[in-house]
């Protein structure tokens, strides 16, 4: 069962430039990390429980840099929350929806995550994540 | 101060075809709304204390209609709540953000409402919500 959005993703072209743009709106910055696997580095912002997460890419050849190429900076995808990764997952194949991902992997955080082909949800990409201590 | 997010906007084709996609997602549909001044349907699904905004044009006209045949169904727009409408639209002129309404206006549920240029969001169309009941 998905439980609330966990994060939303916001493709920018540099962290340097868009996090002064979010603190100004008056979001409060979390921390920075670099997800070498995914080619990012993220920033993470806080509002109620949400986070708002920029994505910049470390590398042109990574899914946030094509993005940016061909669509340009702004808002990438949704992450809801799940209490059962394995469970979710078995869930929304059942429903036919297309996993981009066939096992869960390894998220930013120690979360478990995997992603829906947008092909499947309305053009929205779209993530599934739990986190380790299963609230 | 900004408190939450509201909701998050997603511009569709057909609610008829999209709200069982998100049904079977997982999500809760709340109702199914026509506003008349944006020439759109609406319908609300809730997950955790965030709506999910399917956003139908009723004219090609509309600022939605335009957005899908640019961009093509997706993510449309964030919204954050604040506790007062008039102070936060204060606050975020000061700070140089571009403001696509010069006052706050009547939005969906009764609530108030002002939107942010995605110029000066990073390409993030961002609306900024206040409910009745001040929480």
């Amino acid at each position: 069962m998905l439980k609330k959005i966990d994060h939303i993703g916001i493709a920018v072209s540099s962290l340097k430039k868009s996090i002064p743009v979010f603190q100004k709106l008056g979001l409060e910055l979390k921390g920075v990390e670099e997800v070498p696997s995914q080619k990012v580095r993220v920033a993470f912002f806080q509002v109620g429980d949400v986070h708002i997460e920029l994505l910049e890419p470390t590398s042109p050849e990574s899914s946030i840099g094509k993005f940016l190429e061909n669509r340009g900076e702004g808002l990438h995808h949704i992450a809801y929350e799940t209490g059962d990764i394995e469970e979710e997952m078995a869930l929304l194949k059942a429903a036919n929806f297309e996993l981009i991902d066939q096992e869960p992997r390894e998220g930013a955080h120690g979360t478990k995550i995997f992603f829906l082909h947008p092909k499947s949800t309305n053009s929205v990409l779209t993530e599934i994540c739990a986190h380790k201590e299963t609230k």
